[in-house]
């Protein structure tokens, strides 16, 4: 009796290394993907601020294409989201 | 008896085991989500005080985008924070 | 009999740590797939605001050139994403 109980504890604590295992990916997935648009959203912005400053007439096209490359390097941290989400709560 | 104290044990053990390597990366989840979004605001503000010292007469335009670019950035460590709290204190 | 269900609870159990392995993989491989592009796209955007206000005559061969340039970059990560799936969800 005692034999099948150490049995399924085995069982369930080889589960529990996976799913830490998983869980730890999942943190460093997200850290990462934040890591570099983090960066590179503050390039575009500091350029687009000093853009502004050197050609005040420009400001309206640079403030545009601004924001469109702003967006396009935050997609990447959202589907670092994802795959935060897909690790820690799908099997 | 014996037996099934460390059966006991041992089922703690690994539920141990998996807490902490999620609580490991909860921790580079915020960490790494942190670094990248300092440096680049520092860039923002950075260009920003550049850009008002070469023209100063550009100051309100530079300060309203800079910190629009400031709370993008900021948005990527605050969702670093949120998985960092769903990896520590959900199961 | 219990010899039987303890080796078949042995391969389980290998079998989960080599699945928690692969995931932390899978993690480990979009994360820094989308840390550089994260940053280059950055570079791409921020260079092309400043070539705008310097040359606001050049506007639309800067914004074709530069959305080239995210493409490519940001074809980077989405590998990164294809390959998070297959280490994920593949054998």
């Amino acid at each position: 009796m005692h034999n099948v109980v150490a049995t399924v504890i085995a069982a369930a604590s080889s589960v529990n290394l996976r799913k830490g295992l998983a869980e730890l990916g999942s943190g460093l997935a997200y850290g990462l993907a934040a890591l570099g648009p983090g960066i590179g959203i503050g390039i575009i912005f500091g350029q687009a601020v000093s853009a502004i400053a050197r050609q005040p007439e420009t400001a309206g096209a640079v403030r545009s294409l601004a924001f469109i490359g702003f967006a396009l390097a935050e997609a990447l941290a959202l589907i670092g989201f994802v795959v935060f989400v897909l690790l820690k709560y799908t099997g």
